[in-house]
This record gives C-alpha cells, sequence and structure tokens, in this order.
C-alpha cells in the first residue's frame, strides 16, 4: 500500500474526530459539568496534535489511491477512531480500566451496542452523549464523513474508501461523484434523526435523552442513557416510535434517495425490502402467538407491544430491549437468534449477515438443487430481475465461510470464561453481528463485565470484524499488505 | 423418473434387508429365545411378501439407470428400509410407540446413535444384535451391500446409486466397475471389524459385546449392549482399541485400498488424512490440557484416556462416551461441538461435514482473500496437487448453505420443546451430523425420551438428511422428481 497515501487519509479523520469531541464539551458547558468540560478538551487537542503531522507530509500529485489503499484506510481509521474514542471515558475515570473503556469505545463506533457498563447512569451527561454520538457517527460510517465534509483531492479515493466501509455484497453510487453521495447519505441520515427527535419530544421525552435515544437508534446501535433503556419510560407511545424508526433506519439508504427522486418502481422491484420486511412481520407474528402460549403476556396487545419492538431491535442490530427476552419461551429466543444471524438490509446502518446476502444463498442453493434435477438447463441467480454476476455469488460464498470461520475461533476462545453454551454462542453472536446483548449471561438485563479480558479482546475484534464485514482487517493481517507497490 | 427401475431396485433392496433379519433370527435361537426369534422370522416374512410383486414386474431391457433414478433409489430405499427396521422393536413391545421405534432404527441405519432407551441391557439379545447391526450395515451404505451382492442387470445403475448414497463432496470408482468397488469395500470392512473382534475378545469381552461393540464403531453409529457403553469394563486396554478402531473407521476406505495395491505415494499425498489426523492430536492436547487445568482428571493419563476417546468418538460422529462430556469445561465441549461440526473424512463411514469439504471451503476462502489481495492474480483451488474443478467448488458451498439453512429451520423447530439452548443446538448438531449425544438434556448421561414427538420427526428427517447429505432428499421432494422424463 502506499503509506503516504493512508497516512494522510488516517490524519484527516483524525482531525474530524478531533473535531467531534467538542460537542460533547458543548453539551458539558450546557450542563455546567467542568470536569468533563476540560476532558474533552484536552481529548481534542491531543488528537489535533498526533493528527498533524500527517497532514502536513508531502504528497505526490499523481498518485491515486488503489482498492487496497482503500481498505487499508478503512481498517486502520476504524482501530485508530476507536482508540482515540476510548479516551475520554478512560481520563476522566469514568470507566477506569482501559480495556473496558475500548471495548466500550469500538462498541460505540461500531453501533454493537454491547456494554461493559451496569449501571449507565452514572456517566456524566457529556459522557453518555459522547457515548451514543459514537453510535450515530459510527452507524452511517466514519469513511463516507471524511468523504462528505473534506476536499477530496482524488477522484477515485471516496469510491476506493466507501466501498471498503459501506455494508452489504454491492456497492452502488447514488450519483456519479462519490462526495455527492456521501453528502446525499449524510443529508438523509440527519433529516431522519431529526424527524425521530420530534416524534419523541412529542412523547414527553425530555430534549436530551430524545437526542441520545435519536442517535443510538439511528446508528442503530443499542447505546442510551437509562438503566432500563426505553422501557424506563413505560410509554406505548415511545417504544412505538422507537420500533418503526429502528425499522425505517435498517432499510437500505438508496430506498430513501428513490423517494426523493420519485422512482417509485425502484422500491416495488426491490426484492431486499420485501424479504426484510416480511421477515419481520412473520417473525412478531410468531412470537406474540408463541408468548401468548406460554402466558408470559397477559393479552394480545402487551404480546404485540414487546414482539414488535424487540424483532425490530435484533434485526436491524440496534439491540435496544424493553423486555427480558431471555425470559421467553425458547421458541421465541431461537427466532430472535436467527434474526441476529440475518441482520438488516445491505447499505443501511443495521448489521449482521445481511438480508440481500441472505437472499443470494438462498438463490444459489436453489440454483445448484435446481441443476441437480435438469443438469442440461442454464441456470442463473437472479435478483430484482438482474442477473447477479457469477462472482458476487463466489464472494458472498466466500464471505460465508470466513464469517463461520470467524465465529467458531471466537466461539471457542470465548468459551475458556467457562460460561455455559449460551453465553459463548450468543455473545460472538451479538458481537460479530454488532447487535449488542445476547442471552444468559450477556441477556439484555446484565452486561458484559463480567467477560475475561481475553473474551473482551476477541469479542472487540469481532465486533471491528462485523462491522468491516470481514475483509478489509483480514487482509490488513496479509504481509503483501505492507509491501510497496511498484508503481 | 423411470418409476419401474425405482420399484424394481427397492424391492430388491427389501429383500436384502428381509435376509438380513435372518441374523438376528439365528442369534435369538442360540439363545434360546423363541419370542425374539418368531418376532425376525415373521418380520423377514412380510418384508419378503411385500418385496415380491416388484421383483416380478416385468423390466424394458434397454432402459438404463439416470442420475434422478439413482437418486431417487437412494431417498426411498432409506426411508423404506429404517420402516421395515423398526417393526422387530415395535411388534416385540420392547419399543412399545411406533415414532420411538421408527426414531431408533432411522438412528440406526443412519449411525447416528441417538437413542430414546434409558436401559438399553433391558433389550433381548436378539434385538440387541439388530440395533447394532443397522449400524453395521448403514455405515458402508445399504445400496452399496445391493451393488456388491446381486447381479447387475445394467452397467450404468451402480454408479449412479453409490453416488447418491457415498459420503463426500466426490466420490471416485477404486475400479472400473462398480459392482466390484462395492465387493472391495465391503471385504476391507469386514475384514477390519473382524480384527477389531479380534483385539476386544484378547481384552476379555465377551465374544457376544464384542461383535455388537465391533459393529457400532465399524459403522461410526455408537448403539451398543450396555447402558454405560464401552465404560462398563472400565479397561483402559477395550478403551484403547475402541479409540484406535473408531479413528481408523474415520478414514476414507480409499486409503485402505492404496495400503493394499501398495500404492504408498496416495496416503502421503492425502491432504485430507493429514488434516484429520492432525486435528485429531490438537483436540486431544487442548482437552487434556484443559481439564487438567480446570482439575476434572487428576493426572495426565486419565485426562489422555478420556480425553482421547471422546475426540476419537465425536470426531468419527461414532457417538461413544466413557466420560460424561457435558461435565467437562466449557472450551472442551467447545471443541467437541467444533469437532462435531467437521466430521470423519470423504468415503469413511463417519459422518458430519467431512473433512474434505472443510478443506475446500478453507481454500476457496484462502483463494478469495488473496483475490482481493491481488486482483490480477489467477487464483485456481488445490487439493491433493490437483487443482479442484470449479463445479466442486460452488456444490460445497451449496451444500454449505443448504445444511445450515436445514440447521436453523430444525433448531426452530425443536426449541419448541421450551429445553434450553444448548439441547436445541446440539441435538440438531448430533443428529444432522450423525454423531449421536448432543449436551445438556440430550447429553451422553441422558436420552432423546423426553424430547415431543414432533421433535423426535424433525430429528428423524435431520439424521436421514445428514446420512444422504441433504441433497437426495430434498431433491425426492422436488414435484419434477415424479414426472415420467421423456425418452
Amino acid at each position: 500500500m502506499n503509506k503516504r497515501v493512508v497516512w494522510r487519509t488516517l490524519s484527516q479523520i483524525m482531525l474530524i474526530e478531533a473535531a467531534l469531541m467538542l460537542l460533547p464539551a458543548v453539551i458539558s458547558l450546557y450542563f455546567k459539568d467542568f470536569r468533563t468540560l476540560k476532558v474533552f478538551v484536552f481529548m481534542s487537542v491531543i488528537t489535533t496534535a498526533v493528527a498533524l503531522p500527517g497532514l502536513l507530509v508531502k504528497q505526490h500529485e499523481k498518485v491515486n489511491m488503489t482498492p487496497r489503499d482503500g481498505v487499508a484506510v478503512a481498517a486502520l481509521s476504524w482501530i485508530v477512531i476507536s482508540f482515540f474514542g476510548a479516551m475520554p471515558f478512560y481520563i476522566s475515570g469514568q470507566i477506569p480500566r482501559l480495556i473496558d473503556a475500548v471495548f466500550e469505545s469500538i462498541s460505540g463506533f461500531t453501533t454493537t451496542g454491547a456494554s461493559i457498563l451496569n449501571d449507565v447512569e452514572k456517566l456524566t451527561q457529556g459522557m453518555m452523549f459522547w457515548r451514543c454520538f459514537t453510535h450515530w457517527v459510527g452507524g452511517m460510517g466514519v469513511l463516507v464523513l471524511t468523504i462528505a465534509i473534506l476536499p477530496s483531492d482524488k477522484k477515485s479515493s471516496s469510491l476506493q474508501m466507501m466501498r471498503a466501509e459501506c455494508p452489504g455484497p454491492t456497492v452502488e453510487k447514488l450519483v456519479p461523484k462519490g462526495k455527492s453521495s456521501a453528502l446525499i447519505l449524510y443529508v438523509i441520515y440527519g433529516v431522519l434523526t431529526g424527524i425521530m427527535i420530534i416524534f419523541l419530544l412529542a412523547g414527553g421525552m425530555p430534549l436530551f435523552d430524545s437526542v441520545c435515544h435519536a442517535m443510538g437508534t439511528a446508528g442503530t446501535g443499542g447505546f442510551n442513557v437509562k438503566n432500563l433503556g426505553v422501557g424506563h419510560y413505560d410509554s406505548a407511545y415511545l417504544e412505538g416510535v422507537v420500533t418503526v424508526f429502528m425499522i425505517l433506519f435498517g432499510i437500505n439508504f438508496n430506498i430513501y434517495y428513490f423517494i426523493l427522486m420519485r422512482k417509485f418502481i425502484g422500491i416495488w422491484k426491490n426484492t431486499e425490502l420485501k424479504v426484510y420486511l416480511s421477515t419481520i412481520i412473520v417473525s412478531i407474528g410468531l412470537i406474540c402467538a408463541n408468548t401468548l402460549a406460554y402466558g408470559v403476556y397477559p393479552n394480545i396487545s402487551k404480546a404485540f407491544r414487546y414482539a414488535s419492538f424487540q424483532v425490530g431491535s435484533i434485526m436491524t442490530s440496534t439491540g435496544y430491549s424493553t423486555a427480558d427476552f431471555d425470559r421467553w419461551p425458547e421458541f421465541s429466543k431461537m427466532i430472535l437468534l436467527t434474526l441476529m444471524f440475518i441482520g438488516a438490509c445491505a447499505g443501511s446502518t443495521g448489521g449482521g449477515f445481511k438480508v440481500s446476502r441472505v437472499i443470494i444463498l438462498a438463490k444459489t442453493a436453489k440454483r445448484n438443487l435446481r441443476k441437480l434435477l435438469h443438469p442440461k438447463s442454464v441456470n442463473l441467480v437472479k435478483s430484482d430481475d438482474k442477473t447477479v454476476d457469477i462472482e458476487t455469488v463466489h464472494n458472498v460464498s466466500a464471505y460465508l465461510i470466513i464469517y463461520l470461520l470467524i465465529f467458531v475461533i471466537s466461539m471457542l476462545l470465548v468459551s475458556l470464561n467457562n460460561f455455559d453454551f449460551a453465553t459463548s454462542f450468543s455473545s460472538v453472536m451479538a458481537c460479530l453481528n454488532n447487535i449488542g446483548p445476547g442471552i444468559s449471561r450477556v441477556g439484555p438485563a446484565l452486561s458484559y463485565a463480567e467477560l475475561s479480558d481475553m473474551s473482551k479482546i476477541v469479542l472487540s475484534i469481532d465486533m471491528l470484524l462485523g462491522r468491516l464485514e470481514c475483509l478489509p482487517l483480514l487482509m490488513l493481517a496479509a504481509p503483501s499488505m505492507w509491501v510497496k507497490k511498484l508503481y
């Protein structure tokens, strides 16, 4: 890779993070919390200082960013921002152990929402804001933000970086220019978050809480400012708002662009959207029936309220919970675990394997069965009336294999904690898919605090792998990535 | 499919089963158990009677068996033999419920070894023998036996059927003629079983027990004649013999043919064998260290004895147990669960996903990563110095997808029992991979008796799917299979 290009871009990203840290500083000022204010200003200065040398380094004019450089930037920038993002927690003493602070920060930026905090309400407002704000920034992507804000010197670089950061098997640009695409995405994202804040305020939620909840929902993250989460307010209206917006943020953002452009045919023909919404509806129905049959809820409206919230939360990988779903009957829990794996739509802020990948996998399997039955027929994998090219089918299969491999290795390492099988399995599931809470010892009513340091490190890596969809980080580990390419 | 060809072949297989039933009849006669004798003679007559019409049906001379017909025969014959094989258990009243009898019979023929019996020692000797004998027949394959015994009227039919029944991504014939290949396989199988019986007798195990244990081991099944299994005899020598033979029966039988032919180079270059054996060694080492660290065993020789037995048993999908591994620390259990998934070598009597498939998957993933790093390089998947053709890579990927899909659906259905997650997960794992015992409520110290009828049906189907490697049964469900092909 071209180390200068990578270094410079990383420095730009750090500079942006330093600027972002001023926001919680302002919040702290508003709440007259000068200790937290000082922490954020200090960290902002430090981060800027670290970024400076890279910004001043000389650039060769004609060097373009290669796909490799894009991958390296994506992988390294997520490590760098998570590390600097952890510092406010650590130096303020609000999360006294460094490993826990880094875990919390990675969990924030990757929009996982797994927490080592047993009592969130002990944090200062500035810290609460920063914690939820990392979700919002991580949701749409740090690189996408960089592309949207900074002047791009190279045309090719924006697409290379977006491709490495954006979730899903294929990345389409909305408009020919990468910078404009990134801007449009952030505008849609910001407007949707704004609308959600208004809806929450209308339900009587305080402004600070509304902003934090909206950011946690928009990034499909899962952090919030109350120990009981949305359940704290015990309001069916507020839960309904959060449910609807979680589901909205799990949809491919291209859909919103189509709505803006009035290209309704593109929405109607979108297989992923149809599968996504019908999976949600079927899952809610099954969980309602199952929990009612076991008498968990007294009536159908209660069952619907809790089931729809949880299905929306898990499928979009948000990880909010209003019910301790670990106490639901096993069938309902199994549905949630299946949804954890499937995840949200590609091109959304949600995590998981992505609905579109599952569709491609299912169609590949169907094609192979058909081929066995009719060996001489021509069988192509189609999606949205378009033939999926064979390379995409390959890549999705390879991704599944790599995903399973990482899953198994992580489970083996986490099982060294000697907690029960459900804990080992679901903690990896919840972190690799960027969801947050699992079942059993890492269930919604508990935290990740109990785990060993080794498990926290493994799960931190899993969160990063999940957010970047495995490949960039794995490629970073290849020695040939570090060799300068001969031009 | 050509219904006449399929019907005729099925009838031949039933006739063989009727003949096989006379063996436990002879055993019953020896033990002077005339009630059981009558049961087997009666069922043998009934099975012959059902087979007769199909044998008398006229055949068109020139009709060859198509790949489809082979698949249909494989799928249907396993259903038919399991059903008739269950009848002795049921009509003798030794397993009073039909669904349990069918579960036990499927578990036997598919060499799973999952049992609904809480007290094996209550069975009569004839019934014990039949139960273990189903493992022996199912291990090498019912169709392979049919090919080996009966005169084949069509040249092409034997390969079509073997391909549908034999485990692994590719089936190579040992010699050009299918019939000879089948015979060679059964001779090797019989000789190895015989040697094992001698070793067991030398350790002081009674003859009847030795024969039953050898059959259970050869088929990598897991049924035996004592409630405590091999642990009953509490002999390190006997456990060692069983360990070694379990591992031997998990090796591709082509290797033994190579040994006979003195083609040692073919053994040395066999990647699957190397990976298989090194996985076993590493797993034993890790489990020894882990169980010693937790103080499960007082010294290394005890730890080695129990760890090696269990690793051999689980990796080859036999399912014998001398230790209640459900009480082992979680890391050791997780290793066993991983081995359950990997399974034995292709072309052995063992179950699971197969080592060779795992190798192909790992290489496919590596190839894709390399391609991302060096987009212009030519990357082929290689195994044993030969390039694996792209269609095999496709098929293995498709198989993984179908396998996971069946896994998830089965888990959802089994979770309706409302047992804990480890039970739902491991019961499907143990049945789909033809292993036998799982962990938690279906652990080695317990049986499948507690499960609901629905779960027993789901798991029975999983056992058949696992033994036939999913595709034949799924193809049988396709409507186009049942339409007569136009010649």
